[in-house]
């Protein structure tokens, strides 16, 4: 018996919602797990594959620690670029354990990164908030207009989420604890029915001002992408990825003038027009 | 021609959302304003009606306001505690800006208060988030499941929000501004769903631990709600009014048990069991 789990890319945070919110994105990793004679075969192919293929590869790792031993063939295939923000360990941990057999793939995705929106919003897809409860996930599913469309803007540079992390300061102003809050509901609001997403909805004072000394050009880059159409538009994750939040109708458009956009600021990268992802983990057994 | 304006109460804050969320209870305030040939004249009927009735009651300087005049009879009737967290002057103030011809009465119940959530879930209804963007308030329905009930513990004694606010830190942990922002999402996800309410979605870190040093016998109180069968509970607004929130079918049992609570912990008050408004602000011109 083998498994294919294919599980959605994630972008977290959202503005305001700094470790709580995340939504999946259309962009996915593939992971097969098969039963072997005998010694762990991994194969990788897309993004990611340059990385060791051996039994330190975050997919082996976690399908081994799910089977119990490693007499297995791991297969994976990602369009999830990684450490860009976009959530693509999180997919790999949720996929990994869902094609060895893991009956909650969140709860590994979790173990993995330590904090549980990406992973969650892989496992259940749509619109997810997310929290540690007593040291485990727990994760809901909020509404999302599924007319929406994410226009990212993926830099080629990595920001890893540690050193990105460590950039935020231990104290924060009470203000900006409630600004934050209050922006949420507006975020949450418009989420769930573009036509009432203010950009204001996306203001933050509690992680991107600090990420952006790591990454000058993003408040530019942030701004030019309303400018072309976005209703907002916000960090994806830790960055550097960069999402535009859009109607159906304006994407086409926020998408062809975001590359230009980053010439103009001199960032080298990609950008991908992607809907969300309603679906989440899905496996098919063979 | 006159106008007669009813308006809901509301609940604040609900645990982690300070100054960001507020529902709206089925406790109304009505306030009539009648045009009159000469000279202000104040009638008060209900809850308030202890307070001075002249022109420098609230009702009556909204209403004079917003007529640019003082030829006004404004008759009040409220059945909404004055000072006990339950938004009793946004209320007021939204209804007598409404009854006296405001386009905006969501404008003038902000103006009054300072704090847009109160206001909003009275002139909106149902569930809503608030923020203040540039100056001014916005403010977006969110779901909120019919079926839920609201216990509310409504204590004798009064806290004014002001001087409760003073007890809050200048500053806070950024630890503490992420768990209120994770839990906030598993509330927006709870009020859209009762089967999705979990306990720790009203867990705060940001004012009810402060607020209770006025109100010491609060965490027994709210953990006995809980106790009693409500699905999680909270402090309403700046208190003292603590909010048990329950499924339907148990609203009763938990309204039974609220005032032996109450006297277990040596609390005198009253206890109300509320179903949410879903309407806001409704106006009859006569």
């Amino acid at each position: 018996m083998h498994r294919i789990a294919r599980v959605p890319a994630s972008s977290a945070n959202l503005g305001p919602g700094f470790d709580a919110l995340a939504v999946a994105l259309a962009l996915y990793v593939e992971v097969e797990v098969k039963p072997r004679p005998t010694g762990l075969l991994v194969r990788a192919e897309g993004e990611g594959s340059e990385l060791a293929a051996g039994p330190t590869h975050l997919a082996a790792r976690v399908a081994m620690e799910v089977a119990g031993h490693d007499r297995l063939e791991v297969r994976v295939r990602s369009d999830v670029p990684v450490a860009r923000g976009l959530g693509s360990s999180a997919a790999l941990a949720v996929a990994a354990a869902a094609a060895a057999g893991a009956g909650e793939p969140l709860a590994w995705g979790f173990a993995v990164d330590g904090h549980p929106e990406n992973a969650a919003a892989s496992a259940l897809g749509g619109l997810v908030a997310a929290a540690v409860v007593d040291g485990g996930p727990v994760a809901r599913r909020l509404r999302l207009d599924p007319s929406l469309r994410f226009v990212v803007i993926v830099p080629e540079r990595e920001l890893h989420t540690n050193r990105a992390r460590r950039l935020l300061p231990e104290s924060v102003p009470r203000e900006d604890a409630v600004f934050n809050l209050t922006r949420m509901g507006l975020m949450v609001a418009g989420l769930a029915d573009h036509s009432q997403l203010v950009a204001s909805a996306a203001d933050d004072r509690l992680h991107q001002p600090y990420r952006s000394t790591m990454f000058p050009e993003a408040p530019a880059l942030l701004s030019g992408l309303r400018e072309l159409g976005s209703l907002t538009s916000c960090w994806s994750g830790a960055g550097p990825s960069l999402v535009g939040i859009c109607r159906k109708a304006d994407a086409a458009q926020v998408a062809d003038g975001a590359l230009p956009l980053m010439e103009k600021h001199s960032v080298k990268g990609r950008v991908l027009l992607l809907e969300p992802d309603m679906a989440g983990c899905q496996v098919d057994v063979g």
